[in-house]
């Protein structure tokens, strides 16, 4: 693995720039709060954002992306589809991506798992992750669970069966939530995370950025030799 | 698949004998309201109880047994080492267990399990028991989720990660579990179900008792030969 | 589940018409093949080719499948991006899928899976698909193994983790695969079963044969209300 | 994660000391060799055999291993209860293990398992390890496959569904195998490696060594408070 991962972290970057209320909580954006806490944390951060050329995520800032970072809301519909291809083939071929909140409806997270992703949500509402996973290395260092005020998400969740179920939420309504689960695809590490409502200021709860954190080291690549496919001789 | 799977209840029968709130919600014994319910069902139903000559579980009435509900609570030291081992090698050998509530800490089920089965508890509670995989065999028929008045189960459940994970149960003092949770150990089919403390009446809940039926049409054995180990010769 | 599966044998149906060895094995087409000892099992059963308009997969064709069968090879990419999606949302609510040898390159299989399903592959060998899963529904009344002349395909095999995985095949030339592989999304089990080259006779096999059985009873569908998504009220 | 694993390894060591043959291989031990090269890699190690008073696995040296290898062959019965439980109380409490080749009898492995852990097996064959994981972390340096001079295990392995499976064996008699297993119990990890035998020179081969080493550093304890269970408080 690299010592250092290189983070990209790309935000769709529209509440922050309509909304008063998301700006004052994240006046930087959402990039911009992760990408500081990433930084102070020793990670090499660059943001890319819905905007930009290719949306910031040209081949070049792929290639030199160890994992990315993905939170997109009420325009995953204007990321093309050419972008979408470009991250899917970089993740098959090793590179980590982190999926938050919203994102569970992003083409790139649907793309990936093969099914709608759907869910049932509602604002204004008390989660608590437990982790179910004790001795995960994405919830090292936390205690037995995470609280936080939040939008609800609850079953069914519309996802493949994943790899390695890590948090399970509770919240105060009444429902329950698979809201931290691990993936491989192809040879690179997928988790979805699902705090992070924009009205909520939940990327500045230190347990969240625990997480995270953990999450970056986790799903950073195991470095090979690409697979060998096609038609091949006998062995001997 | 037999097409009457051949069900034997094993219960503890204790606290319906020494406890009068106990004996008032199940006068004939949680095996009695059990077995009348899948009788009714048409299941060939049996039961076995701790007191009995080898608690009811000899070798005839294991060999004869498709599925093989466990219900045990204050007495699992009780259960003989040569019965737990007369169990597991069934089970190991295509039988269907289904481990209800308490028998979480059954000596039958830790050893399966190969962990300690710990967990958080606390009585009077609400549960709600939602289904987190749609179209799964032992959710047919339920809606969206089941809600009992019952004892809390919390995470950490200290056992291996399940195969399936059908029901995750959210309390209202703040917890979550997993409480429907599929194994396969061998040939055969291992159900552990949360529900069903001795003190609540959730064995006369039909959506339990729906899930129950479920189960055991789940759990019953695929025949089939005996799995060939140990020295063998090349194949060609 | 219904009582007898309604299955649709869609067969891509290029290589019996233009390729007199294929034709020989396979006088009525691979479907033909598959249809007769289906029906013969007492399975309601219907074909559907590419050729057809809509491929032969309207809306009402398979709004009355239980389980459909996929075998497609040299024209992957003249199945319709509607076709696709029809048959994708037909799986996520409930619908088996059977995804037949070179089908692991269909549209419909990449899509479920996310993954680029790539693999090595090689004529003429001889494949031995060992149970690895004894006691699944899916190896019912089968030996240790089955085997067959056949084309070779090898690890890696691009796929998600399976749920579960019934059988590894063993090849002459030195190769492995895992060549039976259960995944359930959505609401919809699909298997992929690797055997069955246009110019080897596999599907006049008993033992290939037993297996599709097995599967298309394990595909059928769990009946049961949709899931309800999207802004819901708090419970209580 | 500590920077550097505290490794013991426990070896039965009777054929080193009875088989001059062995004893050719491994002069030291197969303790020795995969001591030395475990060391060269900067790794602390320590052995612990047998013979030694506690299997050498006392309390003191356990609480001090992060990560624990164990190779063992005809002196499973040996082994006293008191250590086996001790070894399994470590496990669940986050440390490591590692279980090799014919140890996949020994009573830890087959105790945290909870199946019989049988299979077939034969002297003298080719075996080819199939990395069909590429990406995890015990593959990461090596090729497509391990080629080795072996004995043969063969499938039905009766071990309960692995967590990951990282490697599966392809040998010249016709069999295959799951020969790279991870599990997680408790807060440990646990991965079963297949090759070993004591008269084939295993342990010497780089590419063994390399996936040896990977492990070591991929079960490695993730430090946390241990889970609390037993009666509490609702949380509000």
């Amino acid at each position: 693995m690299a010592d250092t991962p290189r983070v990209t972290i790309w935000n769709e970057y529209r509440h922050e720039k309509s909304d008063e209320k998301v700006a004052e909580i994240y006046p930087e954006g959402i990039h911009g709060a992760l990408g500081a806490m990433l930084e102070n944390s020793g990670f090499k951060v660059r943001a890319a954002t819905l905007d930009e050329p290719e949306h910031g995520l040209s081949e070049e800032v792929l290639g030199s992306t160890d994992v990315l970072l993905w939170w997109g809301h009420v325009a995953h519909d204007e990321v093309s589809e050419e972008t979408v291809e470009r991250v899917r083939e970089r993740v098959l071929g090793g590179m980590g991506l982190i999926v938050l909140h919203s994102g569970h409806f992003s083409k790139i997270f649907k793309t990936l798992m093969g099914t709608t992703c759907d869910l049932k949500w509602r604002l204004n509402d008390t989660e608590r992750l437990w982790v179910v996973a004790p001795g995960h290395p994405i919830a090292e260092g936390l205690g037995e669970y995470l609280e936080l005020e939040e939008e609800m998400f609850g079953e069914p969740f519309d996802v493949p069966r994943p790899d390695e179920l890590v948090f399970v939420s509770w919240f105060g309504g009444g429902e329950v939530f698979r809201s931290g689960l691990c993936y491989r695809r192809g040879r690179g590490r997928i988790f979805y995370f699902r705090p992070g409502h924009e009205e909520n200021p939940s990327y500045h709860n230190p347990d969240v950025q625990l997480v995270i954190r953990n999450a970056v080291r986790w799903a950073a690549p195991t470095p090979g030799a690409p697979p060998v496919y096609g038609n091949t001789e006998p062995i001997e």
